[in-house]
C-alpha cells in the first residue's frame, strides 16, 4: 500500500458513506409517500413478484456460471497455479475479486428493482396531484439507484486496492462486473422486449385496445420487463462501465511508476464526481415554467459544472497535472455533445422524428427505411466525438511522455463517467414513470393523470438517448485504454516467458495480416452477438404472441373485460425464454476471443479488439438511436400528427417501434458490455495467448 | 517499356480480340431469334427508350463531372504542375487515362443496356418453347456483356501500360472507372428501387394486382430500372473491381523491382481467366435433369476449374512463383466458399429463408427483425473468408521477402476476380429474365410461360447472391492491397519532400491516436453513404407513390384496364429524382477523405481506409444478404407456403422485400465502389496530405 494514497482512499470511503446516507434518506422519503388505490397496490405487488421471480431464477444460473468461472480464474490467473512463477495468494485474490465484482453487480440490479417497484405506484398516485410531485417521486426513486450503484463501484475498487495494493487484481473485479452485466443485460433485455413487443403487436395492432390495458395478458409481463431490463440491466451495465473506466485508468496509473499521485487523481476525480452528483440530484426539480425534460437535463448540467469546478480546484490545490485535467474535461464535454447530437435524432420536437413519422404515412417499409437511414447517420457525430476526444486527450498528454498519453485517454473516460450517478438517476427515472403510466391506466386514475404520466414518460425517453450517448462514448474511450492495458499485459507475459526486448509488442500495425485477420473477425462479432439477441426476442415473442392469442380464444369474457387473463403464464414464457437465450450470445463473444487468440496470438487479439470496438460502437449507436427514433415517432403520431391514432401512419409507426424495441433495449446497449467483456478476457488471457498460438 | 513483357501484352490483346469476337457471335445469335408478339415488341421498345433516356441524361451530368475532375487531375497529379519536379507529360497521361477509365466504364454500361433490352423480349417468347431455349437466350445475352466488360478492362489496362510503361498512371484509369461506377451504381440503384418499391407498394399491397400488371403506371419504370440499375450499374461496378484489382497488383509488381516477371504474371492470369470464362460460357446449358440454377453454378465451377488448371500450367511453364499461384488460387477458392455461404442464407431451399417466411406470419416487425438478424450473422463467414485468404496469401508469400506478401494479397484478389466474365454473365442474366417475366405477363403469353419465366427469375436471384460474394470479397482484398499501394505512394511523397528515412511510414499502428481517429471516422462513412442512398430511394419512391395514386384517381377506367396509365410520368420521376440524389452521397465519401487527410495527415488516412473497409464490408454483406433473404422469403411465401399469396405472411413478406430492395440493389453493392473510390482518392492525394495537414 502506498501511504500517500491513504487519505484519498479515506475520502473515497467518506463520500461513499455520504452517498449511501443520502440514498437511504431518499428511500425513506419515497417510502413514506402514500399509496391508497387498491388496484395499483395489487398490480404493483404483481410486478414486484414477477420481477423477483425472474431475478432469482436468473441469478441462480449466473451464480453457477460465476462460480465455475471463478474456479477457472483461480487455476489460471494471473499465472497458472502449476507454473513456477505462480503466487497462490494472487490467484485467490483474483478469483475473490472476480466474485465480489459479480456480487456487487447483482446487488446493483437488485437494489434497482427494489426501489423501482416501490416508486412506480406512488408515482402514479402522486400524478393525481400534478406533475411536480410525480416527477420528484420518479426522479428520487431513480436517484436511490444511481447513488448506490456508483457508491458500490467506488467502494469495491477502493477496498480492493486498499487491501491488495495491486491494480491488476482489479481486472478480475472489473471482469466480474462485466461478465454479470453482459448476461443481466442480455437476459433482462430479452425479457423486457419479448413482453413489450408481444403486448404491442397483439394489443395495439390486432385488438385495438390501449397500451397497458389490463385485458392484455402480457401487460404485467411488460411492466416487469421495464424493471428487469431497463432498471436492473441498465444498473449492471453502468456499474460495469464505471468500474471498467476506473480500473483501466488505475492499471495504467500504476504502470506509470511515478509515485502515488496519478492513482490518487483517479480516486479524487471519482469521489468528486459522486459528490457533484449528490448536489445535482438534491437540487433537481421542475422549476416555475419548467418541464420534466428540462429538469432532468439541468440535473446533468449542474452536475457537470460542479464536477468541472471541483476537479479544477483539486488539481490546483494538490498539484495534479492540468493536462490530465484537460483530458478529463474534454471527455466530459464530448459526452455532453454526443448526448445533444443523439437528442437531435430522437427528440420529437426536432425534425428527424417528424420526417420518420411523415414517411410512415406511405407504409411501414418507409418507416423502417427512413429510420434505418437516420440511425446510420446519427452514428457519425458520436464517432467523430469519440475519435476527437481520444485524439485531444492523447495530444494534451503527449508532452508528458511514456504511457501518459494513454493515461490521458483513460482519464477522458473517467471524466465522461464522472457524473454517472446523475445519469443513472435520469435513466432509472424512465422505467419508473413508464410503470407509473401503466398503473395509472390500470388503476383507473382518469384521463388527466394518465396525460401527466405520459408527459413524464416522454421526457424519460428523450433523456434516455442523452444518457446512452454518455455510456457508449465512455465505453469507446475505456476500451481504447484497455487496449493499452492489454499491450502492457502482453509485454509482461513476453518478458516473463523469457522473451528479448525485440520480441516485445510496440504496435498493432493494420498492415500486419495477423492484426488485419483479427480486425475483420472482431468486427463481425458485435453483429453476430446482437443478431443472436434479436433472434432471442423474436423467437420468444412469437411464443408469447401465440399464448396471448390462445388466451383470447379460450378465456371467455376476456375481450369484454369480465374475465381476467392469465398474467403468470406470460411472465413464465418471458422468463424461461430469456434464460434460455441469455448464455449463447455471451459465450459466442467470449469464445471467439479465445479462438482468435489461440489462432493468431496477441497481435491478432489486438486487431480483434479494435475491430470489435469499431463495429460495436457503430452498431450500438445505430441501434440505440434508430430504436429511440422509432419509439418517439410513434408517440409523435399518437399525439395527433399524420392522422393520429388508428391511422395508417400509426400502424406503420407501431411496426417501426416494434422493430426498434429490441434494437434499443436489447441489442444496442448490450453491445457496450460485450465490448468491455471481450477486452477484459483478452487482457486476462494475454499470457496464454503469448505461450500458445498457431500463427502469431 | 520492358521488352520481356511484350509477348504477354500481345497475348492479352489476342484474348481480348477472341472475347470480342465471341461476344459478337453471341450478339448475332441472340438478335436472330424471332420476336412476334406485338405487345412485347412495343413494351420492349418502351423499356429501351426509357433506359436510353435515363442513361443519356445521367451520362451528360457525369461527363461534366468527369471533365471537371480531369482538369483537377491534370493540375495536381501525379505532382502539381507548378511544382519543380512536375513532368507535364505525366499530368497529361494521368488526366487522359482517367478519362479513358470513365469512358470505358460508360461503354460497359451502355453495352449492357443494348444487349439486355435486345434479349428480354426474345427470352420471353422463347419461354413459350420451354425452359432450355429461354435459359440460353437469357444467359447468352448476359454473356455478351460479361465478355465485353472484362475485355474492355484488360484492353484498357494493357494499352495504357504498353504506351506509358508506368503502372502508377493506371491509378488514374482505375479512379476513372471507380468514380463513374460510384455514381452509375448510386444513380441506377436509386432509379431501379424507386420504381420497384413504388410498383410493389401500390400494386401488390394496396391494389392487389399482380406484379408486372400493365395497369400499374410504374411497371415500365420498374423494368427500365432493372436495366439501368442491375445491368448498367452492375457492369460499371464489376468493371471497376476488375480494373482496381489488376491495377493494384500491377503497381505493387512494378515496385518489387525484380524484372518484368511479376508484371507479366498479372497479365497472364488476367487473360487466362478471360479464356477460362469464354470456355465456361460456351459450354453452359441446362442438362438432362438440370435446372437454371445448376446450369449457372456449373458455368462458374467449370470456369474456376479451367482457370486453376491453365494458371498452374502457365506457372510451371514460365517459372512463375508457385507461392503466388497459391495466393491466387486461395483467393478464387475463398470466393467460391463465400458464395456458398451467401447461398445458404438466401436460397429458398435452405432453412434461413423458410424461417424468415415463418416469422412473417407473426407480422411485418418479425420479418424485419429476423431478416436483420440473419443478415448480420451472414456477414461472419465472408468476413472470416476474406480475413483468412489475406492471411494465407500473406503467409504464403512471406518467405519471398520485401513487398511480396502484399503482392500475394493483391494476387488473391486477381484470382478471386479471374472468373469475372462468367460472373457478370450470370449476374446480367438476372435482370434479363426478370424483364422477360414482366414481358410474358404483359404480352399475355399464358400461365405456363410465366411459370417458366418465374423459374428462370428465381435462379437469377439465387445466383446473384453467389456472385455478390465474389465482388465483395474481391473488393476487400483489393483494398488491402491498395492500402499497401497508399503507403508506397506516401513514402515516395515523403522522400520527394526531402524527408529523412526515419520520417518514412512503416506502419499504421492502431494505438496511434491519429490512426485511431481516422479509423473511427472511416468506419462511419459507409453507414452515412448508404443511409443517403436509402433516403434517396425513400424520398423518390414517396413522390412516385403519390403519382401512382393520382393516376388511379384521375384516369378513368385505369383500374378496369380500359384506359392506359401514363408510364412516362413515372419514368420521369425516377430519372429526375435519382439524378438529384446521385451526387451528394458520392461527394460525402470523397470530401470526408479529403477532410480527414488534411486534418490528420497520411497516418489518419491509413486508419480512415481501414475503418472504411471494415465497416464497409460488414454493412455491404449485411445489406446484400438480408435484401436477398427478404426477396426470396417473399417468393417462398408466394409459392404457397405460410398461407401463400394474399395471406398475412405474404403482406409482411412484401414489406420485408420492400425494405430489402434498396438494401440489396442500391446501398449494399454501392458500398463496394465507395470503398474503392476512397482508397484511390487517398492514394492519388497522398503527396498533398504529406505536405499539408493539421495534426499529422
Amino acid at each position: 500500500m502506498m501511504n500517500g494514497l491513504t487519505p484519498f482512499l479515506a475520502l473515497s470511503f467518506l463520500v461513499v458513506a455520504l452517498a449511501f446516507a443520502f440514498a437511504a434518506y431518499l428511500y425513506v422519503w419515497v417510502k413514506k409517500k402514500p399509496t391508497k388505490n387498491k388496484t395499483i397496490i395489487d398490480v404493483s405487488e404483481l410486478i414486484k413478484k414477477g420481477a423477483n421471480t425472474f431475478m432469482t431464477r436468473e441469478y441462480k444460473i449466473l451464480a453457477m456460471f460465476a462460480l465455475g468461472l471463478a474456479a477457472v480464474i483461480f487455476l489460471l490467473l494471473p499465472a497458472p497455479i502449476w507454473s513456477a512463477k505462480a503466487q497462490i495468494s494472487k490467484n485467490i485474490y483474483m478469483a475473490v475479486s472476480y466474485l465480489i465484482g459479480t456480487a456487487l453487480s447483482a446487488v446493483a440490479g437488485k437494489i434497482g428493482i427494489l426501489v423501482a417497484t416501490l416508486s412506480n405506484g406512488r408515482c402514479a398516485e402522486a400524478a393525481q396531484k400534478g406533475i411536480k410531485p410525480a416527477f420528484l417521486l420518479g426522479f428520487r426513486g431513480g436517484a436511490v439507484m444511481g447513488l448506490l450503484v456508483v457508491g458500490c463501484a467506488l467502494l469495491g475498487v477502493s477496498a480492493i486496492l486498499w487491501i491488495v495494493g495491486d491494480a491488476s487484481i482489479l481486472l478480475g473485479f472489473s471482469f466480474g462486473a462485466s461478465s454479470l452485466a453482459l448476461f443481466a443485460k442480455a437476459g433482462g433485455g430479452i425479457f423486457t422486449k419479448t413482453a413489450d413487443v408481444s403486448a404491442d403487436i397483439t394489443g395495439k395492432v390486432e385488438l385495438g385496445i390501449p397500451e397497458d390495458d389490463p385485458r392484455n395478458p402480457a401487460v404485467i409481463a411488460d411492466n416487469v420487463g421495464d424493471n428487469v431490463g431497463d432498471v436492473a440491466g441498465m444498473g449492471a451495465d453502468l456499474f460495469d462501465s464505471n468500474v471498467a473506466a476506473m480500473v483501466s485508468a488505475l492499471v495504467i496509473a500504476q504502470s506509470l511508476g511515478s509515485g502515488f499521485l496519478n492513482t490518487a487523481m483517479v480516486f479524487c476525480y471519482a469521489f468528486l464526481g459522486l459528490l457533484a452528483s449528490i448536489i445535482g440530484i438534491a437540487t433537481a426539480r421542475i422549476g416555475k415554467n419548467g418541464t420534466p425534460t428540462k429538469a432532468l437535463n439541468s440535473s446533468t448540467y449542474v452536475t457537470t459544472a460542479i464536477f468541472l469546478a471541483l476537479s479544477a480546484g483539486a488539481t490546483a490545490l494538490l498539484g495534479f497535472s492540468w493536462r490530465i485535467w484537460g483530458a478529463s474535461a474534454t471527455g466530459l464535454l464530448v459526452g455532453v455533445v454526443i448526448g445533444l447530437a443523439t437528442d437531435y435524432f430522437t427528440d420529437d420536437t426536432k425534425p428527424i422524428v417528424k420526417k420518420v413519422a411523415h414517411a410512415s404515412s406511405s407504409g411501414p417499409a418507409f418507416t423502417i427505411l427512413s429510420g434505418t437511414a437516420y440511425g446510420f447517420i446519427s452514428a457519425l457525430p458520436a464517432m467523430i466525438g469519440i475519435a476527437a476526444s481520444a485524439l485531444i486527450a492523447y495530444k494534451l498528454c503527449e508532452p508528458m511522455g511514456g504511457s501518459f498519453p494513454i493515461f490521458g485517454i483513460s482519464m477522458a473516460a473517467v471524466g465522461m463517467l464522472s457524473t454517472v450517478a446523475t445519469i443513472i438517476s435520469n435513466d432509472a427515472y424512465g422505467p419508473i414513470v413508464d410503470n407509473a403510466r401503466g398503473l395509472a391506466e390500470m388503476g383507473g386514475l382518469g384521463e388527466e393523470t394518465i396525460e401527466i404520466a405520459d408527459e413524464l414518460d416522454s421526457a424519460g425517453n428523450t433523456v434516455k438517448a442523452v444518457t446512452k450517448g454518455f455510456s457508449i462514448g465512455a465505453a469507446g474511450l475505456t476500451v481504447i485504454s484497455l487496449l493499452g492495458a492489454f499491450m502492457t499485459e502482453v509485454n509482461d507475459a513476453i518478458r516473463a516467458a523469457g522473451g528479448a526486448i525485440e520480441d516485445l509488442i510496440t504496435s498493432f500495425d493494420i498492415m500486419d495480416p495477423t492484426v488485419f485477420f483479427g480486425i475483420l473477425i472482431g468486427a463481425a462479432i458485435p453483429a453476430v452477438f446482437s443478431a443472436m439477441l434479436i433472434l432471442g426476442v423474436d423467437k420468444n415473442a412469437q411464443r408469447m404472441v401465440a399464448e396471448i392469442h390462445r388466451q383470447f380464444k379460450s378465456i371467455k369474457g376476456l375481450r369484454e373485460g369480465t374475465a381476467k387473463p392469465d398474467y403468470d403464464k406470460c411472465i413464465d414464457i418471458a422468463t424461461t425464454g430469456s434464460l434460455r437465450e441469455l448464455l449463447p450470445a455471451g459465450l459466442v463473444a467470449i469464445l471467439s476471443t479465445v479462438a482468435v487468440g489461440f489462432i493468431g496470438g496477441p497481435k491478432a487479439i489486438g486487431g480483434f479488439l479494435l475491430g470489435n470496438i469499431v463495429s460495436g460502437l457503430l452498431l450500438s449507436l445505430f441501434m440505440s438511436n434508430s430504436g429511440g427514433l422509432w419509439d418517439n415517432s410513434k408517440k409523435y403520431v399518437e399525439s395527433g400528427h399524420e392522422g393520429g391514432k388508428g391511422s395508417e401512419a400509426h400502424k406503420s409507426a407501431v411496426i417501426g417501434d416494434t422493430v426498434g424495441d429490441p434494437f434499443k433495449d436489447t441489442a444496442g446497449p448490450s453491445i457496450n458490455t460485450q465490448i468491455t467483456v471481450v477486452s477484459l478476457v483478452a487482457s486476462l488471457l494475454s499470457a496464454l495467448f503469448v505461450s500458445f498460438n498457431l500463427f502469431g
